[in-house]
C-alpha cells in the first residue's frame, strides 16, 4: 500500500454532546512523512475523553473518535520515521504530534510546545482499529509491561510521573497525593517505588487500606481540618490529582519550608493564594500537563524495573458505551481499558 | 564593662499607632553570649518600619524602636560569638537570630527557621546608638562598600536577592520586575548584573529612563493590558515587589513555558490562580522572605565585585521622623537611611 493510496480507519465516534458512541469509518488521508500508523490493541479511557464526548470544556466538534491511551504495533511508516521499526510496539498518549522546532520541542519539553496536536482535539483518537502519530510521539512499549494494562501509563501516568521529574522530587522527600483515581493511584505507585514517604489524602477513608496496598504510608482524611493541622508543615510535595475544590490554605499549611503545592487536576474554582501563605516558608505553588516523550521512555523504564502499572478493568472495544459510562459513574477501579481485538 | 553589667541603649521609639518617635532609653539586659553589640552607625528605613509604627498587620506593641537595616562596628561580644572580631562592621536586617538547630537552620535556610527572632517584632531595633544580634546573623560588610550605602542591603536587598538564588534564576533569562521603588530599583541593579535581559513593569512611564538607567533593558506599562498581550510568553521569571493588586492572569501569561510568578512584595487581596493559566506551560507561583545570612554574605559579595548599592536619601538620625514621613509620602528615590552621627 502506498502512502497516497485510500484507506478507512473504524472507530466509535462521539457524534452530539454526552449520545453514545457510534461506529464510524474514515479516511484518515495520507500518511505524513513522519508519522507512524498503529493498529491498535488496546485504547485507555480518560477522563478527558469523557469531557470531550460531553462538551464539557465547549470545544468539543461532532463527530470525533475519541481515545488517547493507545496501544498497537506500528504497521506503517512515513519516508521520515526516525528510531522506530515496523511491528514494534507502540503508545501513544495526551499529544500526537509538535512542531520540533521551537524552544520547547528543541530543548526536550516537547509536551510545552505552543503547537502541539492534542490526539483527539481536531482529530480522531484510539477507540478505533488504527490511530497514526508523529515518531517522536509514539514511545516505545517495554517488551516486561503487559501491554493490556501499559496504555493509561501514556496520559494518566505521564500526568502523575512528569512532575516528579519537572520538579525535582527527590527520594528523601515527604510527598502528599491528594485523590486517589486515576493518577492518584499511579501517584502513589511511582512515589513509593521513588523512595519517598507517601501520604495520601482521600475524601473517602474506606480507600484508607487500599491507598496503603497502592504504596501510601500514611493516610489522611482531605476534609477533616484537624487531621490536616495535625501534619502542618510536614510535607516537601503535595500533588493534587483530584478535580474538586478543596481548602488550599490548609493544604499549603501541610507543606513545609520550600514546599511546593502541585496540580495536575482540573480544579473547577481559581485557588486564593495569599501571599502571606508563600512567604515565610518560601513556598511554591504550580501545574503541569503530561511529559514529554523523553520523560514518558524515562517513565516506562521506570515501571519495567519496579513492575509499576495501572489497576485497570478490561471491557472489549465493542462495548465501549458501557466502559464509558462506568468511568461516568465514578466506580472506576482505576483505569478502564478497551481491548480492540474484542 | 563585663556582661552584666546595666547598659542603656538610647533610640527612637514608637509609642502609639502613627505617632511620631519620641527619644527613648532602655536596658537591653545581659548580652546573649552568642551575641553581637554593634555601635550603629546608619540604619535603613524599610516600608515594614513604617507598617510596624502605624499597626498596619495589628501585632505591634507599643513603646518599641524600629529599624532592621542597620550598619555600625562590633563594640562587645558573647564569649560564644564565632567568626566575627571587635571593631568589625556589620549590617543587621530583618531577623537578627533564629534556633540554629532545627533542619532550616541545619541545612543553610536559616531564614525559614520557625522560630526567627525578627530585629522589631518583639524587640527593639536599630533607630538607636546600640542594636545586637545573634552573631549568625550579623553578617560583615566588605570595605570596599561605603557603609553609609549597604544598610538598605540587608533587608530590602536581601529580599530580592535571595530569590535569584532560591529558585535559580539564570543569566541567559529573561526576566521581568514589577515596582520599581525601594526593592525593585535594587532588582534592576542586581539582575542587570546577573547577565539577564531585564523588564522593568512600572504603573508610572515617568520612571522609564530612570529603569533604564537602574538597568532595565525594557520598560513597560504594568496597566497596559496591550503592552502586557505584546509580551505574553516572554518572560522566564517576574518578580513583583510591588504592594498592589494587579492584573495577575495578565501578568501570568506574560510568562514563557516554565516560567515563574515571584512575591516578595505583600499584595493585599488574594491572588486568584487558575490552574488552566498554568497547566500547559508548566508554570509556577512563589513567595519568599529574606535571605539567610549566607546569602547575604554571598549578596554582599557580588554587589562589592559589581559596585550595586542602593540609591539613598540621608536623614539625621535626629531627623528620624522627618524621614519615616518621606517614606510614607511615597516620594523616597530609594531608601532612605539614617545617619547615627548625626
Amino acid at each position: 500500500m502506498s502512502n497516497s493510496e485510500p484507506t478507512t480507519f473504524n472507530g466509535w465516534a462521539a457524534t452530539a454532546a454526552g449520545a453514545p458512541l457510534e461506529p464510524y469509518s474514515y479516511d484518515p488521508g495520507p500518511l505524513g512523512e513522519e508519522d507512524v500508523e498503529v493498529a491498535v490493541e488496546y485504547c485507555g479511557v480518560c477522563h478527558s475523553d469523557q469531557s470531550l464526548i460531553d462538551n464539557d470544556w465547549g470545544i468539543s466538534r461532532y463527530p470525533f473518535v475519541p481515545g488517547h491511551e493507545a496501544v498497537g504495533k506500528i504497521v506503517r511508516m512515513g519516508s521520515q520515521v526516525r528510531g522506530l521499526q515496523l511491528g514494534q510496539r507502540v503508545g501513544i498518549g495526551w499529544y500526537k504530534g509538535s512542531c520540533m522546532h521551537c524552544s520547547s520541542c528543541m530543548s526536550g519539553s516537547q509536551q510545552l510546545c505552543g503547537t502541539a496536536q492534542p490526539t483527539i482535539i481536531g482529530s480522531n483518537g484510539g477507540f478505533a482499529d488504527h490511530l497514526r502519530a508523529h515518531w517522536a510521539w509514539a514511545v516505545a512499549v517495554p517488551d516486561s509491561l503487559d501491554p493490556a494494562l501499559v496504555g493509561p501509563l501514556f496520559c494518566a501516568g505521564s500526568t502523575v510521573f512528569n512532575p516528579l521529574m519537572q520538579f525535582g522530587v527527590k527520594p528523601t522527600d515527604r510527598v502528599g497525593v491528594v485523590g486517589i483515581g486515576g493518577l492518584g493511584h499511579l501517584a502513589l505507585r511511582f512515589l513509593n517505588a521513588w523512595g519517598c514517604e507517601v501520604t495520601a489524602f482521600t475524601s473517602s477513608l474506606n480507600k484508607q487500606d487500599e491507598a496503603k496496598r497502592l504504596g501510601a504510608h500514611n493516610v489522611v482524611a482531605s476534609t477533616d481540618s484537624n487531621a490536616l493541622k495535625a501534619i502542618a508543615g510536614s510535607l516537601d510535595f503535595l500533588l493534587i490529582s483530584a478535580n474538586a475544590d478543596l481548602d488550599w490554605p490548609a493544604m499549603l499549611a501541610t507543606l513545609r519550608a520550600n514546599g511546593r503545592l502541585h496540580f495536575v487536576g482540573i480544579v473547577p474554582s481559581a485557588i486564593p493564594v495569599h501571599v502571606f501563605d508563600l512567604i515565610p516558608q518560601q513556598k511554591s505553588l504550580s501545574a503541569s500537563p503530561v511529559g514529554s516523550p523523553g520523560t514518558m521512555a524515562t517513565m516506562l523504564e521506570f515501571c519495567a524495573r519496579h513492575q509499576i502499572l495501572p489497576q485497570v478493568e478490561m471491557f472489549p472495544m465493542s462495548k465501549v458505551n458501557e466502559a464509558v459510562d462506568h468511568l461516568r459513574s465514578g466506580k472506576a477501579r482505576y483505569r478502564v481499558v478497551l481491548d480492540a481485538s474484542q
